[in-house]
């Protein structure tokens, strides 16, 4: 049997991985020859003290390829190499260009210590007990969870959501309008499918660049409004066919400005101008307001059904549920009833039965409430911080939301501060990443300081970092 | 304050509708009038032994639509009725055509005592108590059970879902080619945008209508594919042009057929002979097989990057979990990474985690042993009752999945007897609603009579009726 030689390194590419490249090149150097035994699974995961099951991986790689067989009571052989590129011509180059393109994809840099991301929520804060406490209460109380849900999903949750959607948001709806789904992009895409193809779509920028691209994607005309300090400017919408408009008045992602009254009216009334108009509101963080009264949606306003409204639990709860709803108004939720409902729900039934528990019980409006008094705490933290740095130019998006947007002095470009940064392990967002299309030189330089998911610890450390090249750069 | 009658019916609309629409209506017809006060909703709820929340809700939607209104800390008040439908112009017919839709559309007759759904599993056997632990280990083990995983899904799930395929089905993939999403429809629509719009696609015929469905509506052109007992004839897929076939060759669905090794190659080849050629392997459950071994996936055949394999979590554990994935050829996954990674993962990190462990602990494994005797017994048990059936002339896709086809004596049509069964309140269901255009009316009445949902004694029950119906009618 074979003595194998390998040395894994930690973090490049996973161990299964380097253990099959490694045996690969062996196999292809002529290392190991034709017909020679390889060392059992569990002989050489105890060598290499990893899982037997990354052995196994490894190795079901290399059969599934044909550099090895493995023959039924004795092990795994090297086969024949001769015919061994006969029928996967290519497989070879390919597999490896997919290995490095990998590395580079998933998995995440490990040096990343603190990460700014405007996504992040406190994983520290989480009602974890409780939420247990929920899903172990669906287990044991809910007779039907095997079943799947109604296409627009559970009738109870979406009770719960009009419900709550009511009082938190004056959103006007019965459960029947609400779809609930996978995540924005999904529902997207089906609400593409719902209004038809072919929509001309007018967006913010910067915006949500994600629902960008999914509609961009999903065959819409997709373009730029014109914006002023009010946001979209509503006169610039007559310019062209426009069908529908995607804003979010409450919180403005990733500028954070609030649309006033008068705009949003001069809104509705463009919609109400035209049959087939309508406007998506993403309100996707308006749970976390610090100053003044929560803004009611857009929506409470509708008297005409053009507002469709986009929520989220990806900050009320966390990302990682991935569950969001869409309202629709009437005459598209009968238009999804008569002929989308063939499709399946997206959202597991567990996860929806807890969800509408975790509401239900109050958990939820308490885990809000905890959660506002966390974040503002952070908020005030960054938001004090920042205004003592000399780099710092000016402060946007603030009394809201969970990141704040920093215009910053600094000598190089955007991108190479963000480089620069992470270099430090320390990774924060640029406004450029979110515009749609080429970015003007004379934008000045900003960043996106997402505080949800870092401690006041982690946000100095990481203002320090940002201290470091800016102090010096400015 | 005004005394209200609202008589509560079972099973209709939901409770909170009922109340909706017996105020409004009252209200509509002047029996109680502008300024009087409504009942507080804990005192309407305990009156009419609902939840508050309940009454909450129906009272929401009044207030919503403007026929009541709440002033603070005195209660619910009607408004004056002659500027309610300045406004809301259509509200009211909208809102009772819809409120009647979803009585026909959501609730589930009542009356239906048995359901042989091919889509249904064994509730009662499903391992509650092994699930419910690696739920909690998830909760208990892993950190960052609140950050969403890749696009792609969790990666060690998928190196999991790799191995599993390898050893159960002969799939050979990496992880990176495998995406784990919320179900086959949202794959399918990711899979069009992936493979560029306007493709043409084959399907067989009868099959997974949901399937076509989506592909229709994602811009695919669909045609049906000629057919013979084997199953798709790959001779006519040259008489147009044709970029994808939609095949499920281990076990198609409805019908049963195992499509032979010859017209697997010849299939293979066809893909082959042009660039840009695809072949949609759905394999939707061939876990459960009760003869003989198990058939190999096409895709274990496929040496050209030619097969996109669907696999599904559906009938395995549950439809509740909405948890599929597709495996990719490796240049097409290489487009999803390059292209379409802006696209979350649809599936809760907490489920992929926990159904991550529940297959590599073995749980998996034991749960599919255990369920193919199950499913087994009951299959057994069907088969051998119907064909002490006179009305019965042939059963077909035995052997494997959790439905069988059945061809019956019938003097009426297929739609026909599937309403008189379910008057007795009993669900069977028919081939015809599993075709692709119209109905030739030679087409003998056949029944897919799902066994997974039910025990021995729902099934002779559920025959029970067919034969009164069958009995009388042949």
């Amino acid at each position: 049997m074979k003595d194998l030689m390998i040395a894994l390194q930690s973090g490049k590419t996973s161990l299964y991985e380097q253990i099959y490249l490694s045996i690969k090149r062996d196999i292809e150097d002529g290392k190991i020859s034709f017909g020679e035994k390889l060392p059992s699974t569990r002989l050489l995961a105890a060598n290499l003290n990893v899982s037997r099951f990354t052995v196994d991986l490894a190795y079901s790689q290399l059969v599934s390829e044909g550099y090895i067989q493995s023959r039924a009571g004795s092990g795994f052989f090297v086969c024949d190499l001769s015919n061994l590129y006969s029928g996967i011509s290519g497989a070879k180059t390919s597999a490896e260009g997919e290995a490095t393109g990998k590395a580079q994809k998933e998995a995440p840099p490990c040096s990343v210590r603190i990460d700014f991301s405007p996504f992040a929520v406190d994983s520290a804060q989480f009602p974890y007990n409780t939420w247990k406490k929920r899903n172990r209460e669906v287990f044991d109380e809910i007779t039907d969870i095997l079943v799947a849900r109604e296409a627009a999903g559970d009738h109870s949750l979406r009770e719960t959501i009009a419900n709550y959607l009511y009082h938190a948001r004056g959103v006007h709806c019965t459960p029947e309008q609400i779809l609930v789904g996978a995540g924005n992009e999904y529902l997207l895409l089906l609400l593409v499918q719902i209004l038809g193809g072919g929509r001309s779509v007018v967006m913010e920028n910067p915006t949500y660049l994600q629902a960008y691209h999914v509609l961009c994607r999903a065959g819409c005309q997709v373009r730029v409004g014109e914006m002023d300090e009010d946001g979209l400017c509503c006169g610039s919408l007559d310019r062209g066919p426009v069908d529908v408009v995607y804003v979010m008045p409450s919180h403005q992602f990733p500028v954070g400005a609030v649309m006033p009254f008068s705009r949003r009216q001069e809104l509705l009334d463009w919609a109400k101008a035209a049959e087939g108009r309508y406007i998506i509101e993403d309100d996707h963080d308006s749970e976390f307001r610090y100053v003044g009264k929560p803004i009611p949606s857009l929506q409470s306003g509708d008297q005409d059904d053009r507002v469709i409204y986009f929520g989220t639990f990806s900050k009320s709860i966390s990302p990682a549920l991935r569950m969001s709803y869409m309202v629709l108004p009437r005459h598209l939720s009968e238009r999804f009833y008569e002929q989308f409902d063939f499709y399946s729900s997206t959202v597991p039934t567990q996860q929806q039965l807890a969800v509408c528990r975790f509401m239900q019980s109050g958990d939820f409006e308490r885990h809000l409430n905890r959660m506002r008094r966390v974040y503002k705490a952070k908020h005030d933290f960054l938001l004090k911080e920042l205004k003592q740095r000399p780099w710092v130019k000016k402060v946007r998006g603030e009394n809201a939301g969970l990141h704040l947007v920093v215009e910053v002095s600094c000598a190089c470009t955007e991108e190479e501060l963000l480089e620069a940064a992470l270099q430090k392990g320390v990774r924060v967002y640029g406004m450029n990443s979110y515009r749609i299309g080429p970015v003007e030189q004379t934008e000045p330089v900003t960043l996106l300081l997402g505080f949800g998911g870092l401690s006041e610890k982690e946000l100095s450390e990481g203002l320090a970092v940002l201290d470091g090249l800016l102090d010096a750069g400015s």
